[in-house]
């Protein structure tokens, strides 16, 4: 029998998850097995954790769930090239057919046949991970763990403010969860114009003033649409980047979109919005952009970019460190919503 | 007192117009006097015709109505360079500021300050019309007048069918009303590969084949996204142009789209859309352009390219033609809906 | 031993090939092995047969050549997915490594780590060949494998066409050699307006009309820069797609060039050119595109699209075919120069 | 007789200019009268000061020459609108035709029949000027007068860095004269990787340093392909920014950059530029652009957006203000090449 290792384990399909003895995984010949450092918990996460409807359609149980991670190779599959033993590493997590039309026209991130890291196949809350060696990234050296492991997050931050031009725009983020949070800094280390961010939870708004948003709006207090309207003397804001998935800001944010601009949808609505397309998308000739993952590897090299000469600094978007045994701890905060990034040092 | 002519006036804020003795109007000092040698007949002025409530909210009375036409030109401003007695010309509609930021960066067609030439300023059904000199297109001599006229919904159709990649791709025209029948030829002539058109109508979708449609699609008989998906392997198409304004007809186009597709939505629905964002655009990494009038004047001088060498045949597309006198039998005929495009000989 | 085929072979390092008898090259894991059923000659196949500078500092010898080709499986390797036996191909001839940056973000067509198929690897001038799976292309089965074995040059042709926008361009194709002819029926089955074509050869010169050239020039009496300008009312052409690879060509298709036009360069000009970038690229705010190769697999899709509907018309390409055996009369005719494409059949 | 006023002259086609007291000039129906508040010094003024080949060709004598400027609007045509007396203004400097294809396409700032203020026009060293109202620019009240005077080359520098796509891609700037500082500043604003910059003059690579260079390359010593070369594992850079004007730095930056880069010129060789097109462009896939003036007014926007918010921080590139009469030590100055940007204060 095989060397065993401590997992965080969703067990049972429903609420919870169980921090148990498993097997390391083993190593394919196509693959890396990867000495976990430190990983962190994303929405997707709680939602495992927690158990709703889109969990119980989508995840494989057992499983250890998690896929923000960085670590350390320690081992490599015998057709693995490019990857070696004691190289800093993260994963992109889409682990996508390579041979769809998606795949071979640059949309692998949308691939239809893509299995997910965490999700539907074993993921990171634990010592090792096995990652499949196409999907490795390699971190550089000197980037902290808990720093690199906030690429698959700052991924998202970054293709959504990337979906089309920055410099110098007008931008609303609205929604300033810990994405949000990465998207202000993204978007100010890209040039943007203006960033107004919005939120309905003052703590987080006091992050987003920390992390560089030059105008805050609390959505309890005033519509996002009307506070932008007056800010840019009635014409809106160029960028509208919506990363709350709350119905009402997401047709708010469409009216807070000037002519031309361009709304890009990363937040998840739970239900069907109703939407004024004639008025809002096209009499105004917006572009609207649904975003989901990361460019496989665009946006990698983006982040890779950005964070080796230091144009964004994520380490204020941490609020919490634990490890993994506190985990019920974490999630819980996690669930209180009174947290920036929460990261679990392995 | 001045020189009169013959024009169709929307005289009462109701149903109806009326055929009357107006003054010629007269050339400002940036403007050109163009007589008018044909007309044709858009569903905005049905609109305005029918009197809805968008006309009610818009339209100013009394006004010679009609915007789509081609003439010689009469008489020039003193001002005016580059349009000369005798030139054949058409004109853009959207008379713009040409000083606010849309204006400036290449988004004159969404200009919030803008006036519209036969909506909320004088039009062209009538023997002469006065034209902003910023706003005149020059035609070739040899291109008909009755096809010239055509040029202002066959640019929604070119700006709708090239706000993204089209060369080789599998499209879907929903809605072959005569911009969707325009749009089909664009299609076609821009290098797309397999073009669906769906319609309710077996006429218009007969004329859609003529037009080039590879295939059609009756969708009161099939769910359009159900009947495209199967002829693509499940895919569904790269790009969905929504043409109809139905809002049924605008969810379903959606669901019609492949992942990282592109819907352009040109037809304009009268009432608000509930959509899956997330299902629909977020996950599919979806982009959507909204597209109202025309480039100023990028997409006229793809038109002019396209009908210089033939490219196109807009022709068939033209299924009466009338004299002013009889407009109420041509705005009875596109009130039944059984009609590609009208045009009026002046 | 294993069985064997006969191949047309670089043997020696120097002017000449030979058909000899050599092994059915074996199919690896991630390979499959195709029966040849059609292959053309290249260029680049011409260079290799006579044996130039380049062709010393490039080609692998004994080799057997060709890349340009279509055929049936046979046989699949044990790691193949989604290729069978039975399946109708061709094959994209860059063997690309794959994890270059490059190759992760949509540029695999200049990875540094390339091999060639036929060119530093075993080609298709033969009975059978091994294609790395990665790199197959499926064929429609109604597609004429004289016609399929076209796509390699067709999508030089098709990456130079649509390396910038196309539709109601004007355009100049400076030589009219195969993949200058092939250019004109792109060009103009994706919507270019007036398509000038010019070459130093009447017979050429005369292909190009009837693939659908609007204007040819002779620019042995003419220059191309002189005589387009004369045509556009001195403004020049806003596109200029350089197939010739000749320096004084090159030099006079900067200058056809209109102001913020763009010159795409395929033509491989032997030695330097020297060109004046401060009035003929800086002031004309002139974008020039290098074009090498496919986009991988863009531009494969995009020639899919473009055949299945029929939208161009390859065969008035072709103007020889001849059975490998007749290979010294095929390279002989290349070298004089007076045909179009030179086609196999296996 | 008018009013008079104190500007510096071109008087004669040869070398110097003239302080002298001419007409206040006269303010057209479509023009604004600006009190000059500050004036910076481009090259162009040097080559129009000391009176080279180019100037002989192009510059009207006599001139008030200068176009680089700041100032508060003292008078108003009278068919001018949005523009108002005590209006903050700069402005663009190329006055274009408005009619013709470049112009009506988003391409005014190559349009053929420009004419340049302060060149081919009365222009801005002088304590006042008569601009045309389209080219206004308005400034915050809050940006010094001797900052917002450098928006001219700053959109220079601007237009040059977003010629392409930018963030996280390594950059090599070649020639840090005061646009090449102005770009290293907005490169790294707008979120470049590393920024490596060359010039020849150690004083230039030590101001590069202080704004924001990751690297400094002393092109004197080391070939700055081969520096960059070894600092990107053999890749070369994503882009290159030449500055230089100097054909042997061009030639080396075409060598620096990587497969599938770009190159943008802006610096203006002034003879004939040598290329290898064949491996250093085509088998590249190499882009290149030809950078000229700012956008109208695209790139203006830009430059407002990264000003308001203070992304970028121009105060360091003055390293020297005079007043209009020390003109004569100001030109010379710039001869000695031992500057940053050199301001009048009027």
């Amino acid at each position: 029998m095989g060397a065993t290792m401590i997992g965080l384990v969703k067990e049972h399909r429903g609420p919870g998850a169980i921090l148990k003895e498993v097997p390391i995984p083993t190593c394919g010949a196509d693959e890396v097995l990867v000495r976990i450092k430190a990983t962190s918990i994303c929405g997707t996460d709680l939602h495992i954790y927690n158990w709703d409807a889109w969990a119980d359609k989508t995840v494989v149980t057992p499983n250890v769930f998690g896929h923000e991670f960085a670590g350390i190779v320690v081992e490599v599959g015998e057709r693995v090239t490019g990857v070696a033993i004691g190289d800093y590493v993260s994963a992109e997590g889409h682990m996508v057919c390579g041979s769809c039309k998606a795949c071979r026209t640059g949309n692998a991130h949308v691939c239809p046949n893509t299995r997910s890291f965490g999700i539907t196949a074993p993921g990171c809350f634990a010592e090792y991970a096995v990652v499949k060696a196409t999907n490795i990234i390699h971190n550089a050296p000197d980037l902290p763990f808990e720093i690199a492991c906030l690429q698959d997050p700052l991924g998202n931050a970054v293709q959504t403010v990337l979906s089309g031009d920055i410099v110098g725009k007008s931008v609303a983020i609205i929604g300033v969860g810990p994405i949000g949070l990465l998207a202000i800094q993204v978007a100010k280390a890209c040039g943007a114009g203006t960033i107004y961010a919005a939120d309905i939870n003052p703590n987080r708004l006091e992050l987003a003033r920390q992390m560089g948003a030059d105008v805050t709006i609390n959505a309890m207090e005033t519509r996002i649409s009307k506070a932008v309207r007056e800010m840019t003397d009635g014409e809106g804001v160029d960028v509208v980047l919506e990363m709350s998935g709350n119905p009402q800001a997401i047709v708010d944010g469409f009216e807070a979109a000037a002519n031309a601009g361009r709304v890009s949808l990363l937040g998840i609505p739970t239900k069907e919005v109703s939407l004024d397309l004639t008025n809002q998308i096209i009499f105004k000739g917006l572009r609207v952009e649904g975003i989901t993952g990361r460019k496989m590897y665009e946006t990698w090299y983006q982040m890779k970019g950005l964070l080796n000469q230091k144009r964004i600094d994520l380490a204020p978007v941490i609020t919490h460190r634990f490890t993994l045994d506190q985990y019920e701890e974490a999630f819980q905060l996690m669930n209180q919503g009174q947290c920036g990034k929460i990261v679990f040092t392995h």
